[in-house]
């Protein structure tokens, strides 16, 4: 799939080599049972697909530096760059969740190689050194937090307590980095990027909804987590009259159906999502005596997000007291949005304009690595469309010349931004 | 306890020694760890709550018959029965949950027990022969379906069927009958009741709540049981709009708030409980693609209950349609309503009104052996209040001068019955 380079530009995207690395990256963990690739953060099939990225940045003639949290850099030098100054930063991560799509995080990093790719096979050399990154843990399955290589880089986590986190399976994070030969000496946050741009799939259904070509991503949600317990009384379904009922489980459905009258009266900027939900004791004749759901509440907006958060407080205390129930909360996670640069968000709408792509400014629902290098750098993102919105799932997918569309981009922004292109 | 019998009953009820007897039969099986007692049907402790009961018959010279399906009878003859009377009858069972009360089932059966002692201790026999039941596997915890024992006696599930029945523990009930030497010869239903006559806790809160001091029961609601399966998205919780879900949970919670709304709307008569709800995959920032739970719906009139199943299904057309879910119920279990007898309604009342106790006529919302017994012969019920509406749990409790009172209405009304005392 060859595509032609805008006239504009002095280099050119080779679309068939990313999709083919794209495509041999995905088969490193491949799970041919549950589907997909299954290449969780610092295990042997992680540790195979770190070696393949390696190899391709070398064959790209790049400078390979890992740093203490085993984070990944090829750095294609400026010929300016006595090592003191601060590169172009794009990348992503290619550590998934179980049974995987290929592109989550992965399309990032190898897009970066293809644009080092395109300057190489140009002759060309960069005005400003680009730093390409593969993030460890992104994902946060095995170790938590998540994107947590891009948080001790950004300084949002001390190295060592991030080596000492202790995983789902019993093991300290640092031995597991070592034992795969990944714990580098260089200190995280050592480079600060001049910029950051992080192409990625939408893992959302909006682009492709819209048939929009290409998301220019002006913010992130913030997001806030909690998890709460309701506490009632087990009474017989048969012999409680509705009115001396204390149903915990009733009083969840309550907090469920108020959640999304709150999502539908902000106009689509709120989101709010009940994933977790159980009742106890669980029996089919037996007034549920304990009801445990967790809540997810998104907004790019701080204020509102406070909002949100302040009148589910409300109700809570007010379903807790219509229905002499008690109402218990815990914090889980706590993010405030983070607002991207207007200066790369205008680089990369003009890009897709230049091309052609319709493209909508939009936000980031998902985490992403972008957010933690926001605190130390200018950064934006870039969208391509995710069929049906599915992610972390084998039928995670984007059609091939979405992809190669969303590298020219990445592509064409990066070749503005470093001067290569008059605009 | 003493307690003074009416001035016009000839009889007077040993309420001490009923009281002794129920706390007796409740060390039978006692669990000290889980609390209760746990004396599951055909285990060994209720072979020893079997043995114990029978020997309190034989104590009495009553007549102990047991039938093919393990339902327990001690007979107090009339004069005039040559065997081919149509007795009188009274009881319940004493098989329980796990870590059960000591009054479910016990207490009609042991007050059976207690009238027959009030007729030797006065020298008198009665008019009529009393049969006192003790129903095999009521509970329905280890072997299904439940109120097995009088269902099989009422000819509504063939004898060989339920001796088939295989447990939750791999066993064969018939095995288990005959390994606790509780296999009689007499086929169940040989002996048709002329009337039927059964004293049990409430097992709810309405009596308590009012104050009032005996349930008059004049009917039994009817139960429709099923299960309700979702079928929406996954989606991610941070990317997908809130126009764009197809939240299984949130269709789920729907479904419960509806339920409700139905309820009040019933003025009472129709009771609904979600009591087991899950969803899959149950992440925090999944939407649930999946939500399966079960719903209880109860109403003493079967055209109400039907009204009531018609509406949910109503609704679940609509929510799916609106959601762009598919909504699957699969039927679990299906009563319908029992109308107790009017004349022994009447007596109940009569009697309870000699005594001075507040009554009120009620609705049982429990199943109970008498729903199945009145379907050959005319029955009723007396309730007592159980504390909180608590059972099937140590918890459950009545006070003892309630437990005697009960009692003394049993025997006041199979006197009135019998003919010993003048209306």
């Amino acid at each position: 799939m060859e595509h032609t380079p805008s006239r504009r530009n002095p280099l050119s995207l080779d679309g068939a080599r990313l999709l083919a690395q794209i495509r041999a990256l995905g088969e490193i963990g491949a799970d041919p049972e549950g589907g997909g690739r299954t290449r969780i953060a610092l295990t042997d099939a992680e540790k195979a697909g770190r070696d393949q990225v390696v190899q391709w940045m070398r064959e790209l003639d790049l400078e390979v530096r890992i740093d203490r949290i085993g984070n990944v850099f090829g750095i294609l030098r400026s010929a300016a760059d006595d090592g003191s100054q601060a590169p172009l930063m794009t990348g992503s991560h290619i550590d998934t969740v179980t049974n995987a799509g290929a592109l989550d995080g992965c399309y990032g990093v190898l897009a970066g190689l293809a644009v080092a790719r395109a300057f190489r096979q140009a002759g060309v050399t960069p005005n400003r050194s680009i730093m390409i990154g593969a993030f460890t843990n992104e994902e946060g399955i095995r170790y938590q937090p998540d994107m947590m290589g891009s948080l001790v880089y950004a300084g949002g986590l001390p190295v060592q307590r991030a080596l000492d986190t202790v995983g789902t399976d019993g093991t300290r994070l640092g031995d597991e980095l070592a034992r795969i030969g990944y714990a580098g000496d260089m200190e995280p946050g050592a480079v600060v990027p001049h910029e950051y741009i992080e192409l990625h799939i939408e893992q959302g259904p909006v682009l492709e909804a819209e048939g929009t070509q290409i998301g220019v991503v002006e913010n992130l949600q913030g997001i806030s987590w909690q998890q709460v317990t309701v506490q009632g009384n087990a009474n017989h379904a048969g012999t409680t009259p509705t009115r001396l009922r204390h149903d915990a489980g009733w009083v969840a459905a309550a907090v469920v159906a108020f959640l999304r009258e709150l999502a539908n009266a902000s106009d689509g900027t709120t989101l709010a999502t009940v994933g977790c939900l159980r009742v106890e004791p669980g029996v089919i004749n037996v007034i549920p005596r304990k009801a445990v759901f967790t809540v997810d509440l998104r907004d790019p907006d701080e204020i509102r997000l406070k909002r949100a958060e302040a009148r589910l407080a409300e109700f809570l205390a007010q379903v807790a007291e219509a229905e002499g129930v008690t109402i218990r909360t815990e914090p889980l996670a706590r993010f405030e949005p983070v607002s991207f640069d207007a200066g790369i968000i205008a680089a990369i709408e003009a890009s897709a304009a230049r091309f052609g792509y319709t493209h909508r400014r939009m936000t980031s629902g998902a985490g992403h690595d972008a957010q933690m290098i926001a605190r130390i750098a200018p950064a934006a993102m870039i969208f391509v469309p995710s069929r049906g919105g599915i992610s972390h799932n084998p039928r995670e997918h984007t059609d091939d010349d979405q992809l190669v569309m969303g590298a020219q981009v990445l592509l064409d922004v990066i070749l503005a931004r470093l001067g290569h292109t008059s605009e």
